[in-house]
C-alpha cells in the first residue's frame, strides 16, 4: 500500500469528462490525508484525433508510464471512423502496458432493476485475457474492394499468455467463499485454441484442489447467464470471448452504468488502466444524465490494485447503499450521485 | 412444391432419438395424401463412432446426397471427445453440402416462459452463416504441450462468401412486414474481416432501398437481446456470432425446448439439413421427458424450403395453439406432445 497515488487521468470524449470528474471527486474523499494523490490529465480521445491525427503516440506512453495507474472515461466519436481510436488508442494502450487481466465483476446489488425476472442473485468476476486472442490484429486483405477479396482474422494464443490468465483466474476464485472456477471457450470448433486453453486450465487446476472448475462452452454460458446466472462464482476466458460475455454480464447485472472493468499487468512492470465498461455516449453527453456508479466502481477496483483494500471496500460499501437508496438508475444528475457517494465515503 | 419428399432422417444421440420420432409423426399427419414421403435412416453419432471409429465416410456424404433434405435429432455423448463429431460430422456436413444460410428463427410464443421480465415481444430471424469465419478448421499448433506451445485460429471471410449470404437476409427482411436488416460483427476490433462484411453489406443494401439497416457490434447485440429484443427483426451476422447470439436467442425466446434451425444450401445443389438447437441431452434420455417442440418447428422450416409454405404454416400454428394451451414447457411426455401436434396439423 502506497503512500501516495500518481495518477494519468484521461477523461475521454462525451460522458467520460462527467463521469471521470465524479470518479475523481470520490477519489479524493475516500483517501487518508496521508495519502498523497496527484493527477495528471491527459486529451486523448476523439477530440485529439480530429485536431492533430494523433490517437496514441510513443512520447504519450512515455508519459503515462511514470504513472501508477490510469483512470479512462470513455473514448469515441461517430465522427472517428469505426476501429480508429480501439485499435490505435484502446487496445494499443492494453498490448503496450501488457494488461493482460481483463476484470470485470458483476454484481446485483440490491435496489437495482434488471432485464430478468425474479431479481436473481448474481454475484461473479470475469477474468478476460486481454492480449492475445482475435485481438492481436493479425491477419489481413487481398484482393480489397474486388469480388474476390479474402479477408482473415488470426487468434494468436500461447502456453505463456493462457497460463498467466489462467493462474491469476485461480487465484482469484481461491479467494473467494464459493471457491468455484468456469473456464468459457468454444473448444469443440476452435480446436486448436480450445485445447491450449482446456489443457492449461487442467493441469493448473491440479494445484488448486480446493477450487472447483467447470467448463461451458461459450454460446451455453450466455444461455447460463440470463436462466442460472448464480451458478458462476469466477469465469476465466478468451480476449473476444471475454468481451461478448461481459457486456450481456453487465445487462444482467445492472446494465452498463453500473459495470467497471480494469486492464491489469499484475507484475505492475506497467500501469494499469480502470475505466467504465460503457462508452462515450455522445446522445446523452453534457446533459449530466450519464451514471458515474460504473467509474466510481472502477476507482474501487484501482484502489485495490494499488493496495488500498479498505478504501475500496468503502467505495463499493457507499455504491451499494446508495442505490439500495435511489432503488433504480439516474433519478439524480451525475454529479448529485458523485456528491452523495463521496459523502458517504468520507462520512 | 415436389409431389414427393425423399428424406434422410438422423436420429442420432440421446433426446434425438425421442424428438426426431415425433417430428415424422407430425410430418406424416401434416403432409396431403398426394404427396409420397420416403424415409431412410442413418446411424450416424455418437453410438456408430464407437463401434466403427467411424463419422462421416465419403460413401455417407453420397448417400445423403440423394435425399430432398436430412432431418437431425441430436449427435453427441460424453464418451466422445470434445470436437471429434462436431467437426467430424455436424461441421464437415454443414461444409460438404455447402450449408451457408444457417437460419434460426426467434419467436416468443403466447405462453412461453422467458427469463425476460415483462414478458416482451420477440420475433427475429438471424441469418448465420455456416461455412466460413472461424469454423473453417484453418490454423494449428506448434510445440504441443510445451510452455511455447502457440496455437493459433484463421477466420477465413471471402467476398463470395459474405456478400450470397447477405442477399439471402436481404431477400429474408424484405418480404417480412418490419422490413429491417441488423448486422452483427464487431467491425471496430476485426478490421480485416469487418470491413468485408460491412462494404459488402452497404453495397446490397443500395439494392434494397425499402429495408431499414443499421449495424451493432456483436457485445452491444448481447445487451439488446435482453433488454430490448423487439428491436430486432433479420440478423445477419458471421459464424461465431451467430452460434453465439442464437443460443442466447433461444434462451429469451422460449429456451432451447422451441429453438429450431436450417442448415441451408438455397441453391438445392445439395441437400438441406434442418435440426432443433438442442443437443442430445444423455441426462434426460430415454425417459420420455424431452420436448419435441423445437425438432417439429424444424420440420416446419423443411417443409417450407421444400415449397410446402401452407403445411409449414400448419405446424407451426398447431405449436403456437399447443403452447397457448399448455401454458409452459413440458407437463406431458415427448409423445404426448408429438401425439396433440400430430392430431392438430391433420385435423
Ligand atoms: C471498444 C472495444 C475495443 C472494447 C473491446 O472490444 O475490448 C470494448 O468493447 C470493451 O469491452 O472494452
Ligand atoms: C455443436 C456445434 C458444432 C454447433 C456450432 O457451433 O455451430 C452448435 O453449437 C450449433 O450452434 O449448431
Amino acid at each position: 500500500m502506497s503512500r501516495s497515488i500518481n495518477l494519468a487521468v484521461i477523461p475521454g470524449d462525451g460522458i467520460g469528462q462527467e463521469v471521470v470528474a465524479e470518479g475523481l471527486k470520490v477519489l479524493s474523499a475516500v483517501l487518508p490525508q496521508d495519502v498523497k494523490l496527484e493527477t495528471k490529465e491527459y486529451d486523448f480521445g476523439a477530440r485529439r484525433y480530429h485536431a492533430t491525427g494523433e490517437t496514441l503516440t510513443d512520447a504519450d506512453l512515455d508519459a503515462l508510464k511514470q504513472h501508477d495507474a490510469i483512470l479512462l472515461g470513455a473514448i469515441g466519436d461517430p465522427g472517428v471512423p469505426s476501429g480508429v481510436l480501439e485499435r490505435g488508442f484502446l487496445l494499443k494502450l492494453r498490448f503496450a502496458f501488457d494488461h493482460h487481466v481483463n476484470l470485470r465483476p458483476s454484481k446485483l446489488l440490491p435496489g437495482v432493476a434488471t432485464p430478468l425476472a425474479g431479481q436473481p442473485e448474481i454475484d461473479f468476476v470475469v477474468v478476460r485475457e486481454g492480449t492475445e486472442g482475435p485481438y492481436t490484429g493479425n491477419g489481413g486483405t487481398i484482393r480489397k474492394g474486388t469480388e474476390h477479396e479474402v479477408a482473415t482474422e488470426v487468434s494468436v494464443n500461447t502456453a505463456f499468455g493462457v497460463e498467466r490468465v489462467v493462474r491469476d483466474a485461480f487465484a482469484r476464485a481461491q479467494a473467494r467463499p464459493r471457491k468455484k472456477l468456469t473456464l468459457v471457450h468454444k473448444n469443440n470448433v476452435l480446436t486448436f485454441a480450445g485445447h491450449l486453453w482446456t489443457n492449461i486450465f487442467n493441469k493448473v487446476a491440479a494445484e488448486y484442489p480446493d477450487v472447483t472448475t467447470d467448463y461451458i462452452h461459450v454460446d451455453a454460458a450466455t444461455i447460463y447467464l440470463v436462466t442460472d446466472p448464480g451458478r458462476f462464482d469466477v469465469i476465466v476466458t478468451d480476449n473476444l470471448f471475454g468481451d461478448i460475455i461481459t457486456d450481456l454480464a453487465a445487462a444482467v447485472s445492472g446494465g452498463i452504468g453500473v459495470a467497471a472493468s480494469g486492464n491489469i499487468n499484475p507484475s505492475r512492470e506497467f500501469p494499469s488502466m480502470f475505466e467504465p465498461v460503457h462508452g462515450s455516449a455522445p446522445d446523452i453527453a453534457g446533459q449530466g444524465k450519464a451514471d458515474p456508479t460504473a467509474t466510481v466502481l472502477s476507482v474501487a477496483l484501482l484502489l485495490r490494485h494499488l493496495g488500498h483494500d479498505a478504501e475500496a471496500a468503502r467505495i463499493e460499501d457507499a455504491v451499494s447503499a446508495d442505490l439500495a437508496e435511489r432503488g433504480g438508475l439516474p433519478a439524480r444528475s451525475t454529479s448529485d450521485i458523485g456528491d452523495a457517494l463521496a459523502a458517504r465515503v468520507a462520512g
